[in-house]
């Protein structure tokens, strides 16, 4: 559902490679009756591309796919995943309406009442694959996290865990490429002209939507309430996403080798995060079309302030890939079917 | 060999998720002692990269392998290939030293004498698969056609095999990103802050090294010498290639139909051929890491000019991806065996 | 009038440091009552970003101003010239309104009646500064030239006035930026994520609406009737236009000497014109941010093609730039006023 | 001296349209012989591009010049900057040989020992113009700062100064286009295909040379030893800085426009820098090829941290164009003379 934006799109071209998956449905607003192909020109002359994209029937969807992908603006999944359920069938959600926990806290930052507060409550589990494995493999329901929250949340839960880090005054600065906004906000700021050779800073202050989804993502992990400072960044290009996260050492004299091997234990069985030789540090490029999450490690001792940096493909890691991911733990597959592919480079 | 460039790089991406070959030698000068993650940080993760680069031992590399990849600057390959076929072993060249049919020829444009006339006499074999399949099938060394090359001869062919258009007076106005330079070229041209908002036209007058090739080629199919104007552009993009094909038609009264109906009648066994519908172009973006090429016609009707519009990613169709499909091809495998994927998008 | 959108916020940063010019009156429906600066923040700190944007009132605008530069869509300036000229003010028209000498054209290209024939008749003088100067000087309105037809007819004119090539078979092929669009298209082809990393053809088989104007243009200089295939493409860049002109030489023995001759004869009093030398080709970044029109030749003896790319920055000699150069010569101010600043680079 | 990298460049651009000045001498290694427009073909056409560059007679130069500005390598500067100062003329110098006030500090971060400690005790004047210039305009030696030192300290000295926030604990998360790594250096970072379409940090834990520069400047306005942590990414964009720097509020109640307030006053007689309104927040883009800085400030009540964001070309108010504020300083003349110019857009 929602088949042509950025995240439906990514999610067709994954599913059409995974080799214990099939595409079986897709449904879209804008192309509906149309192939795939004329939303993704880079799907001609794949089957992908030739399926016609429907209406949105829920009724047809539930009754053939065993999954449904709910990749639409904020407020269209609550009205739609129970009906899913109800089929017997299995729902990941890629929009924000399943992944705070708070009714009330969703209202706040997303502008409408949360009305389907049983299931939020009931049944969502938030899909951070490498954070939530055993409850994920066990749910119907999936709230796939935010670009941002995993990207931060992957650099920051391992050192707040291990009370390595002070869990105040933490600055989270992001940069995130432009397909982030999504392919149909008509903004100034997303047309190329705009875009173009500029950094821009948005959301300051505190006000950009994701933070509470951070802030309780990272509560959870760490058993103590985290309030961090998030300030995204619209950057000149396409996909990927750079979290540059601060936190004040416990002990200043920490070594980063220590730092390092706190990351390397609590990835260990990771198989999408990785982590950068001590000295190395990753750029978005490195991710570019893959499921894998870069992380790298610095730390100056002059100021007793660690530096974890973080590198995914927003599209990817950060929304259809991961949501592969899930769908892989929720039906006993490899974790990292039709998802094993590095990047493509340069 | 040569694992370390762009095309070296791209070919152990796409091998390393194809169903039926595996991976089991790379070799760079630069990276040797280190794993191929340290060249190409996006394999980070995946067993290619952790694959070490040798320094390149021939007789070690024919000895595991049933099919070598040349992937060096030209005068490389023909010295090494005759080892590795007296080793029984076939050999697949990325580079132009089997590309052009005549050795003074070779030497003309590339200031070397030809060092293994004999082999590119008896042996070598053009691998622009669409239209050489046969030959391909039956080879032990393939000439992996050139970027530029095989986006224009999978453009013209069609027309001018069914004589559809004039053999004289062809224009082919061509845009290729960054990444067709190379990765080691450490001219001004190719640095970030002198190529990023600028178009540059090169190789005007017709002193392209890809001008002999892409005339051969099509002098070859088409059955008749062939001379046009080639004129490549730099264009602030890292990966495609849009080649702009001018033609006048035999028949200026020809619709735009008539065509398309050749083009799709010459490709209609060729997965990897995307006929675009008409009125509509294909963009780079389309083909994006894929191995497809796309193609779009238009027919000025007040000038009798046919304009063909042929996209590909330059290191994939454009070089590893048609060497794979070219392997699959010599090795009785399915000719899109781990080329199937769509491209990214956006 | 319509100091908002591109065209108009580069002619109030270019008025604003003209030493004979002031900007009095800039009108915006958009911004109207904001200061010009929240349009474009890159004159905060600047007289010009302090002025109000006014809603457009012609008559208050009229009566202070000695004259009027139009930047709106097309159908805006054919209403509203007359009212300016009858106040006794100049009109400066950057839409396409008074470009096309015969209405009947004009309608069949943009869709709407012409509704102001007589004007376009008995005032409009096309401005193409380097080829209609003595009539420019006299002119009360100027049809200011669009972006393609000014790289197309600067890099053509000479050849063709000159019989130095055969006026039939002209192939432009054509490459912009995407700010060519303007600020206010909506289409998905000018997001950031769409455009970027791709080049894209449009508008072919001679639909584009600039293809009667370089027509009509270069069939005025060269008395005699052209037509020509004309093909632009969208590039990943902000800025710029290349156009690469095609045309057969009438000798093909031509020397490229002789062709750099023609274009220095001709170009010898026109300060913004600069022809590189033999064997060196301008890149759109060469002329980013200034007036100038670069020009390169080159001559492939084998084909008898004469090949002639043209550099512009679209919103100055392709737009604002060109105005106020128009407007210099209309005042008798020096030709290059305001305007002799180089490009920035990089 | 050292025309021909992109600081020399600018200022050649910038002087070329000062009222006051004239450029008399270029020298460049590299271009030596040649006309100025064959290293920046911008120039082609204008009166600067016509001047050949020379060898670099240091005699010569001081001989015509009253001012000379060296835009060499660190090393070049504290060689001849002496003899200049003997001939009676003043020096500004972009590189870093006169920046550090402690010789033994600058062999630590250059690796190379100070071979004019008494020049720079004695006579070198830091040229951050906000902020020194009662010294600047008496100075006869200038050390320009830095491009991420400007953009830092005009973002953090108000506070700092007034103590609005604690000196410690400081991060700068700091984002700069490519052309800052200066146009000489051949690493593979900086090359197009690999710089494009990613961001990557690096300079991590304290390791980059401007970090002493940046602390020491500091320190220096707010009378107290400042220690931060400063991390710069490469962007892909030619241009600009964008310095987002995170402080805590000594009192965390203070209201975003009390802030806003102590920045409004420090920079009142500052021409160049810009407060943009508050909510609103500068892109680099607003200050393309112009000599302002944009500052914009945010308030995160729950955190108690106050986001300083300020965006500065790296090339013009980072490099060359604050060489000419100087220069005008120390000249006597309008502080503004040739940089009132707002910025390009888009």
């Amino acid at each position: 559902m929602g088949v042509s934006g950025y995240g439906g799109g990514e999610l067709a071209r994954i599913l059409a490679r995974h080799p214990h998956a099939e595409l079986v449905y897709v449904a879209s607003g804008t192309y509906a009756g149309k192939p795939l192909a004329s939303a993704f020109p880079s799907l001609y002359g794949t089957p992908a591309g030739n399926l016609v994209c429907q209406k949105g029937d829920l009724a047809e969807c539930a009754a053939i796919a065993d999954v449904v992908f709910l990749a639409q603006e904020s407020g269209a999944a609550m009205e739609l995943a129970s009906a899913i359920l109800d089929a017997g069938k299995k729902v990941i959600d890629l929009s924000a309406d399943f992944r705070l926990t708070n009714p009330d806290v969703y209202q706040k930052w997303y502008k409408m009442p949360h009305t389907a507060p049983g299931l939020l409550k009931a049944k969502a589990v938030y899909g951070l694959s490498e954070w939530n494995k055993d409850a994920i493999q066990k749910a119907s329901l999936i709230a796939n996290p935010g670009c941002y929250p995993t990207a931060t949340a992957l650099a920051l839960a391992p050192l707040l865990k291990e009370n390595m880090v002070e869990p105040t005054g933490i600055i989270v600065d992001a940069k995130s490429g432009v397909s982030g906004a999504g392919r149909a906000k008509n903004d100034l700021l997303y047309k190329y002209a705009e875009a173009n050779e500029s950094v821009k800073p948005y959301g300051l202050g505190g006000i950009h939507r994701h933070t509470p989804e951070i802030e309780q993502t990272l509560s959870v992990i760490c058993g103590t309430e985290i309030t961090l400072s998030f300030t995204p960044h619209l950057v000149p290009m396409t996909r990927g996403i750079l979290a540059t996260c601060y936190a004040r050492l416990t002990n200043p004299k920490m070594s980063v080798e220590a730092i390092a091997d706190v990351f390397a234990k609590t990835y260990a069985d990771c198989p999408f995060v990785v982590l950068r030789p001590i000295g190395d540090f990753p750029a978005t490029k490195d991710t570019l079309g893959s499921n894998y999450c870069h992380i790298g490690v610095a730390v100056d001792t002059r100021t007793g302030v660690v530096t974890v940096v973080s590198a995914i493909d927003n599209l990817v890691k950060g929304a259809a890939g991961q949501a592969v991911q899930n769908m892989n733990l929720m039906f006993g597959l490899n974790e990292t079917s039709g998802l094993e592919a590095g990047g493509i480079y340069p």
